[in-house]
Parts: structure tokens; sequence; C-alpha cells
């Protein structure tokens, strides 16, 4: 009833990082599309059997030495059932290779709504009195703006299982500021505080063991001061930090997002590690030492700020 | 580039409504789901199945008197990518039908990720210089808290077609004021306000020509002063208006929604609709006659409160 499995994972691997696979057709080699337009034509099916294969050779190169991977949902369903159908073997394959598997999709909604989306994503749906596994991610991300009726529903998972969910807080976009920034009267805190403070209260029914909840929250490494500020002030929130590498964080940006002892944080690369075969002009059927390569250097430079990762 | 079509829809029927497909198994009658389960087991493909030939019947039984209908995606979520196909099946089955289709997924997130669900939802996916229509809804519900960059994606793609957007601005839950009613310091204002007036803005460049803009608003029916207030206060946003019905919002709540010619808002009821047949205890054969008995009941109801509707 945490993310205590992640963080494990994190310490074991001393790589507190996780691969984004948002796979874009302009991320993937030719040969690799090519052969899956060849057997499906240019369709949706053909576009999303690439992806599958694209994110394979990805995971097997990277799944022992990252954590974890967060697949966006939004570059699945773009291949309409066929990518999403690709999403569900993408998050099977990574977790039968042991990673930790976080889905991407920022899904909201209310009571039995909410429901159905903790049950399609973390959960089981029972049909008939059978309970099938829709997805089977290990966590989600969310938004917060219908309050408790969006969240209480995911807890009741996180309870019973060993589940978590990423609540969007402080978001690494550059108009993130236009709601989130705002001052409230009530308080003189800003919306993304207000809506830290409810991850940090939500988190105390499902707590771990290593001083997290199952709670976590979702802020950008393009705000460092933000992220020094909430780190301080939600101690029992981890972050999931977007930004670093393609939006502009560095390791020192992202350092602020850690507690003393290296935990509290993951932080994500997309781009960087998917499209490491190109930024260095590689042969394209080197994509997956590519990403390995990168995964290393982005793993070496968090590591290079924030020290030894210790559970104790 | 707005709701136009919507909006005459609702004009040429004389009925401000939307049918909600949000599917559960158990609104489901018996013949229905033991002939897809005989089939395809008890399985995920057998629920979609069932799924989708309970929104056939209901969607051939409302299409001459119903301009729209909201299927909402986590209720196909949760039967995964089989459950996927059968919301992609029910939006062209709708489409075929002449009805408007609304996907309520409350998508949300920046830039190139925004884009990918714009495509996916409302535009289409390019596929080596093909473009390829995913889903192909008529519009989409969304969330707002990320801001602009969440929002623009989707104006691109109301800006040169005729989709639109319903952000959320104060929904139905009892919840939904620990975020959105909070205060703000800089206006005054309260945090769905603020959002209401980022609705008004946005739809600017979207304008259609009955006086809405492609951008339209999420307002519960359970908060009846709101609505009247936010009609008043965002007069080019049209509604999407939850919570009448089984969460407790009636004519008189609703009425708020609308303008002096009737026009503003299209009222949403889902488990009324697809579970008139379990309330009136009638036979489970006759669920989609009883849908549509209560869908012009509904009808009716607010068309007592309104009066006629006018495009002058």
């Amino acid at each position: 009833m945490s993310l205590d499995r992640l963080i494990e994972k994190i310490a074991e691997k001393q790589n507190p990082t996780v691969a984004g696979l948002d796979p874009k057709l302009d991320y993937i080699p030719s040969y690799i599309k090519e052969s899956c337009f060849e057997k499906y034509g240019k369709t949706l099916e053909g576009a999303s059997n690439a992806l599958l294969q694209f994110n394979k050779g990805l995971i097997d190169s990277l799944c022992d030495i990252v954590p974890a991977v967060k697949p966006q949902a939004a570059y699945y369903e773009m291949y309409g059932w066929q990518g999403v159908k690709a999403l569900y073997e993408t998050i099977a394959y990574a977790k039968s290779k042991g990673m930790f598997v976080m889905t991407d999709g920022k899904r909201n909604d209310i009571g039995t709504t909410m429901q159905a989306y903790a049950s399609a994503h973390l959960g089981t749906t029972d049909i008939e009195g059978g309970e099938i596994s829709a997805f089977g991610a290990d966590a989600l991300t969310v938004n917060g703006y219908l309050g408790s009726d969006g969240i209480n529903p995911l807890l009741d998972i996180c309870k019973n299982s060993d589940k978590g969910i990423f609540v969007l807080v402080k978001t690494s976009n550059p108009s993130s500021g236009e709601l989130q920034d705002m001052q409230l009267s009530a308080t003189g805190e800003s919306v993304y505080e207000h809506m830290g403070k409810m991850c940090e209260k939500w988190g105390e029914q499902v707590m771990g063991k290593y001083g997290y909840s199952a709670v976590g929250a979702v802020v950008g490494a393009t705000y460092p001061l933000q992220l020094k500020e909430l780190r301080e002030k939600l101690p029992s929130t981890f972050f999931l930090v977007p930004g670093y590498g393609a939006q502009g964080g560095g390791a020192q940006d992202v350092k602020n997002a850690f507690d003393k002892n290296g935990l509290g944080a993951v932080i994500n690369s997309s781009r960087g590690i998917m499209c490491a075969w190109k930024k260095q002009n590689a042969d394209e059927k080197d994509f997956a030492l590519c990403a390995r390569e990168e995964a290393l250097r982005m793993k070496e430079d968090i590591k290079s700020a924030i020290g030894e990762i210790s559970l104790k």
C-alpha cells in the first residue's frame, strides 16, 4: 500500500530515474517501421506494432539498470485501440522484465467513474465474479482538480495492494503558473501548494515503511525552487519529476527533489533516452545501446549530485 | 471551428440533452451478456462485445430524438484494449446514425503529448503521410489544470475543423469545492471562476456563428447558483452539465445554464437513461424502449423550464 516497491528497486539499482516510453513514429528506427508496415500496411496496426517492437528493444536494454518505465498513454491512444493494445503489451513486457510500470495517463473523474479508471489501470475488473487485469500498471498519474472524490477510489486500491499514484502538483510546462501559481486568499499558499498538501493528507491512509506514502506528486524539474520548497513541506510525498534533459532541467535542478538519504524522487527522461541514437547520429540498429548509454550517463549525472541512495 | 454543429442538432430536435454511454455490466440486460459470454467467454472481449451491443441498442432507439451521446472513456478502459475497441466502434456507430459524439475523457497534458491526445480523439494521426482517424469524436472533455500549454494543441484542431472541447470548470461532485471553490487573492474570484474566464479567453480564437465558441465548460447541475453566475459571466462558453437525475439535479436547477433563446447548454443523463428499464422493472428486452421513454420525459422536463429553443 505504498510506493515501497519502487523505492526498493531504486535503491537496489542505485538509480532514481524512470525511462519515459512516449514512442512517436519519428523516434523509431526505419528498419522496425518498414518491417511492420510491410506486414500490416501503413495502418494503425502497423504503427502500433512498430511502437511495441521499439519499446521491447528499449526495455531489454534498460531493465537491468533502470528501475521503472513510464509509458505516456497519449502516444498509444493516438494509434487507436490498436495503440492501446500496444500499451497493454508494453506494460506486460516491462513487468515480465522486473520493471516498475507507471502509466502516465493523468486520469481524473469521480465516484464510480474514477473506480472504473482505478480498476482499469491499477486494479482488476470484475467480469461475472472473475477478476481480470485490464492494464495492470504499478502506478498511475492523476489530476486532482475534482478533489477527494477523484482520489478516494484510487486509495481504496492502494490500501489493498502495492500500487501507487502520482497527483499533478506543479507541472514542468511554461504555462503551469496560469492556475497553479495563483495565491489563495485563505492561506496565502499557491494552488500547487494547496494541491501538494492534499497529497500529503491523502497519503496518511497509505503510508509505507520508508517514510513515503502511496500518494506521490508530479513536480517539474524546470521549477527547482518550487521543488526544494515542496520537498520540505511534503515530507511523506514521493516526487515524480519530469522535465530533465529535453525540457531543460539538469542534475543541480533535480537535486532539490531528494531527501538526505537520496530518496524521495524519481526523475523521468523520455526523449533523451528514446532519441539518444538520433542525437548521436548512430546507426539506427544501435538505438537500444544508445538508450542504455544515455540512461547510464543520466544516472551518473544525478548520482553525482545526490550521492549514495540508502533505505536506512 | 465551434460547437455550432451540436447547437444546430439541439435546435433541430428541440432537445438540449446528451445521453451518457457509461455501460457498466450491471446495467446490461442478461440476454445480451449471456450471448456474448457464450461466444467469447467471460473475458474482456466478451464484456466489451456486450457493451457494444447495449450501446447500439440505445443509439438506435435514441438517435432520432437525442442530438448527442457522451461515452465515458473510463467504462471502456476498464475492459482493457478490447473495451477501448468497443469505444471506437460505439463512436463510429453513433456518428453513422447522425449523432454528435462527445468523448468524456477529461484528458490533460502539454505540448506534443497533448497534441497526441488531440490527434487521437478529435483529429487524425499521421502515419507516413496518410491521415487516419483513431477515435474520431466530435468533442472531448479536458482538464485545464496545466494551463494554455494543455489547451492550445486542441485549439489548433478546433480552428481547422468543426470540433470542440469542454473544460472542467465546476464539477458536480460533493468534494469539487476542495480546490475549485478556493478564493484567489489577486482577483477575489474562485478557482472555478478563474478557470471559466480562461475558457472564455481561449474561446475567442474559435468563435461560432451562434455566439458560442469551440471551448465549452463542464459545470455541474448540482450547483445551480454557480451555474447561473457562470452563465452570466461566460457569455460565449457553452456548458456541458452533468448531475441531472441520478446525482440530484432537476429541471429548475439546470434552467440557469441556458440563455434567453434556450441555447447555451446541453444536459447529460447517463444512468437515468441507461438504467430506465431497471428502474421501471420492465422486461429486459425493452431496455431501449425504456431508455427512449426516459429521454423523452427528460426532454419535456427541461423544455418545460426553458421553453422554445431558437437559433435566432
